[in-house]
């Protein structure tokens, strides 16, 4: 099956695999860059994950580099030939041309977002360096594991810019702390693995890059074997929520369950935990 | 006094006590069936803290369950036949079907929102299995205290639902890791007090529920000696900030206080303070 | 340079130096008083911080108190004779008292408010002491770091009040345990070092307030080593993006970068990347 | 059967009656004391339109005032002796009392609350004298009516008040011009049928009380003729729209829509509409 | 120019032609049908309003229906076949056919949204039968002018449905009565030119769908001569003002407009408005 | 007494003058430049409602312009030698020319917000001449009347700009047609009195300035005699709520009254009403 699928999902500079049954593998395929971020890897994220958020055959989505590493964060040689830090040009004024590089930042963000508004869990696998709009990708994940010797920094001070992709606006509702965030922002520094699992930025560490690969592999296996309409669902109630007061957030939530609730699925998942036994879910 | 005020809180399925000056103790009591969480323990949790809420005998709150376990999660048998995992109608459409379940799961938000409502602190002691609605009422208490042995989980998408009651809407706004926080949700699986602890979901570990309700009755009493016009203004202002802007917290805020800091507590207390004796605070 | 730009900021009960290029440090400068928080206190705050938010020259600020202690909180003798908590005048009647405490009330708030309206980064030495109005300023700023021996309180409990300055209004947005805040609210008990790095209230502890003083010093020359234009557009877009939804923190960062992104600190910046030099950005 | 279904509509000072299929008729019922609003009303408000909104029998609900006034505004002889007006204890202090009245503001306001959270439409027909809380009740409303002769003033400020139980929190989202609203607020100056209607404060005018009734009737008998499934969901989309940005009201809409558009009265009415032809819709 | 361009938007359902400089026309085209709103219609709206909002040739759009009638509303027998209000398939549970129908009622909400999110001013033309669709149309668009022979209707009640493309979300936020759009809502009576010009649905009415093309071109080629930097960020600033308090409001103005104000348009256009000459402005 | 306070209230560009008890009324005072809108202008706004806004003799404010205009908009000239149009310094990059132009906007936006946010109700009386910034600060006013002679436009656009002062803000929130406001934001034609009262934009149209003048002072000294606390709770109520939920709204105005309906005024009010006698309240 997976390799008629593999073939519905040529994008430029990403390679997509389907290694076990309902997991997708995105990886970032630009290994001798270090993988980074060209304004075709912005356009191909948004594609694959919107792809992938209506297809039936996939319950959960790894998301890692090819390659030592996950990424070094934006290209900027391609960038400046086209997008957002790319040379003015003469004949416009500045209000053109801000008007232009808002377009560009809509579209970069909108490569980040796609992987926010995926109705599949995505499980980001940070390895070797995540720089920049490593970070930006990361962020937009549901779940973050990583591999002891990762470095990550939020590199974009260093480049004379505030980052603007989705760091800035998803670190403050992450549930890392404030004071730590603010901290490597503005300084750009290094922190590793230890630091990273410490304030909850990752939520696992373990040794090697293959320990990374199979311990994702078996969350999103773990996830893939459960109820689709109660996952999914899930992860939709969560994000609405936690952009809204509780009170909009439970009533969003009411709206969305009284139909859910009525799913098959429950009276499967109730029967099969009942009887120990495995079930099987209908494709959503 | 106590046994008098206890006849007054006679509600289905709780216990309600009163085991100190100022201080209630409400346990959910099925301990046959694990404190698994029916209709009328929903409907009590509204009642019993929606009466401790005004009641001026009361400044702190301590939440439990009769037994070995807090909750095994919702009663699904007695969901069953008349909530909204119940068979519907046969005579009913799909809208009145929906529409009804709808009114139910708002029937449950209810209990557990009549727990943040409730003007008094309340202070959530959690033992030996907490699962599913078990969690739901756990995220709406003030302060979270564990057993070393206890069992959480976020069962519900192992039922083939999205949590409906709480859970999805509190758990981004306690500042916990978002990422561990959609790991358990995503997989339901199984932590313990050391994971809960480090990522902040509760605040304290003791090792027994012996320890625990001395804990906890330790904390109550000491909630209990301070001034309730101080403490219940805060668990207002807290709850109204974390849902708003800054600028808006602040200025709810400043007109709370407006009138509040004209209080003869804060005479009261700056004396006691000063002298260092003890002072009593007039019911609120 | 600095003696000279010293002699502008000149504001009752602070000292306001700067220590090297581009940094300013503000001093609470009461230390016989323990540093405690005079209406002076809070005018000055608001004054030195909105004249530091335009002032060229600087990049980075700290924020500490003379002597031992960070701050004992508010100056109830000075605050009673003219702040909110004074006696009220006998010819007022209730509605004109309390509209005169909230005016206190809000001006108070204000000089918490200016550290965070401030443009530039405000990093935070916590040492001795941290009571009461020390909390809403520490919460107010961007980096937290403290001593070994420091000793926090959320003190307002204790003398009657909610604390109505910003500590429960920013509390539950800076990525601690909200179990913790409410337990340490309720109680106005003490915590130290250790236990508010734990759960991320500061992101660094130091032995001493002499290594404390060398820490924040490196942190604030290092962030002035930064692109002005990059760290400060960070904090803004960090600030707004944590009271707003997601799609509306994008959005904001979109239209704030559109003309960022254009500036010469970029070309700079990647150039003394590239070319591993220093480089020295124009003033903001 | 309305003979019957009255009997379990007996609430202190309101009048309830079912005057035609699927109608229901709430009268304020002081005649005497022009209808003027003790706390009674405000609970029988709170009560009847609670069990009204979950009543099967019923689609549309008429509100109006026995006798020749809809309403003179607050009660001030029975709220001063047990309401927010009331004189305060003497052995309270100020926080206390703050406090109590605080909790009376909520319980007046919940009368009026539970107009507009009632899942049924109301039409509120205004004739004689509105006066204060008058408008608080008729601003809760869906859709207003008078009587030509009618007598508003927004008349609170004439009791030394600002509104608090709903005017000055709707008026601003009514669709009136805002100049207008804060006119006749800050001056409670009387205003009649003519002005009311040009401002869109109602939306139709009639000569007398009998014809208010009428057309009231002829109303709320051709909403009762529609789908209760389209009518009461339109209710629900509108008011949570409202209160909310675009994007959210479309969010919550189509979660909404998701099940409602599977009703069988989809079927039934396309069917009755190409037919032309009369249908019935099954209750809700 | 016009009919080459006219090549790149062609799309079904839809004529769009360029009948003046910087003048668009978009008209729905199925005058057999009464124009009704087909899933093809949705979609190429999406299509032709997105492709628009970018093209520099373009200033103001003019949309209304080809034939004597704008819309009809939704095509029933076309939706019915792959939309929203299709027969579910029997292989699926009420989960995964709710879900698939929030999908389908997103996907037609996009055809809508695009019209508001189109960077360009759009003004709508209507005349004939305005039903349903018709209307969630017309809402998004930003300037409404009718014929005087127009007939509207929010139908989607007399089809057993809340309107869930728009129409209910847009209403309370277009400055018309609240209590006459909840009438014309529950009851989906018809209403004419004459009412909808005096609670401001729309701001002009016109004899003939002649003079409404006339005016409606007079308006556009106005628009068409003003900076389009200054147009098309007026219609971004206002719909980002409408949905969020006014501080954000201002904030967001204030960061937009520091770069464009810095535009040549603004040195032309006061050049030109000093020395009354007609001046040309750059693309956008 | 009023010779006296005018001394206090001397501000370039404004007369500020106390023409009646409790009332003040302040004039754009460029009558040559036909009160065009200078940087002074805005800074002098700022100043004056700030300083009336807790002004004890002060109860209502007028606001109007010398001589036969109200405003003819921003003064050009001024702006551009100082503000947000001014030149741009040759030796900043754009970030820095950006983020100068920022501040000057929130700079002049802060004058507007005086006026709405003084907590005493300003009326504005517009006459000749209402242009572009003349809109800006009259949408910031709580009431509007106008001479029947008046000519309005949102001129910026004419200017290449997009309103960034307030107009675009809060034009989508005072109640008028939106399909209008777009329309006269998009092409700065000029309208008169009747259009903008039908609108309701303004609230009444007289015939002359001088007329304009009595009408004004007459409601002025209407409001006046009211309650102070009345009143001015009445504005602050009314513009939170504008920009929140109903619930939010309701909530901070159950806060506020607690306290205030204690006020004396309450009871004064009451036996004033009774004894059909005037009364004096205290000042505020």
């Amino acid at each position: 099956m997976s390799n008629n699928k593999e073939s519905q999902y040529q994008f430029p500079e990403l390679l997509t695999t389907f290694p076990a049954l309902f997991v997708a593998h995105v990886q970032i395929n630009r290994p001798k860059k270090y993988n980074a971020i060209s304004p075709d890897v912005f356009h191909s994220l948004a594609s694959v994950f919107d792809k992938l958020s209506t297809d039936e055959d996939v319950r959960a989505i790894l998301l890692s580099g090819v390659g030592q590493h996950f990424s070094a964060g934006l290209d900027v040689t391609a960038a400046s030939s086209s997008g957002p830090v790319s040379k003015p040009s003469a004949s416009d004024d500045i209000a053109r041309r801000t008007w232009k590089v808002r377009r560009h930042v809509y579209d970069y963000q909108n490569g980040m977002n796609a992987i926010e508004r995926c109705e599949k869990p995505v499980i980001c696998l940070l390895h070797g360096v995540v720089y920049g709009a490593g970070i930006d990708i990361a962020v937009a994940a549901d779940v973050r594991y990583c591999a002891s010797g990762v470095k990550f920094s939020v590199k974009e001070v260093d480049v004379g810019l505030a980052a603007d992709v989705g760091t800035l606006t998803r670190l403050p509702k992450i549930g890392v702390s404030y004071s730590w965030a603010k901290e490597v922002v503005y300084t750009a520094r290094v922190f590793g693995a230890e630091e990273a699992a410490k304030v909850g930025f990752v939520s696992k560490v373990v040794k090697s890059k293959d320990d990374l690969m199979k311990e994702g592999m078996e969350l999103a296996q773990l996830i893939a074997t459960k109820s689709p309409v109660a996952v999914q669902s899930s992860k939709a109630l969560l994000d609405f929520s936690r952009d809204r007061p509780v009170a909009d957030g439970l009533a969003y939530t009411a709206v969305w369950n009284a139909a859910m609730v009525q799913s098959e699925d429950v009276t499967k998942a109730m029967m099969s935990g009942l009887k120990k036994t495995k079930t099987t879910f209908e494709k959503l």
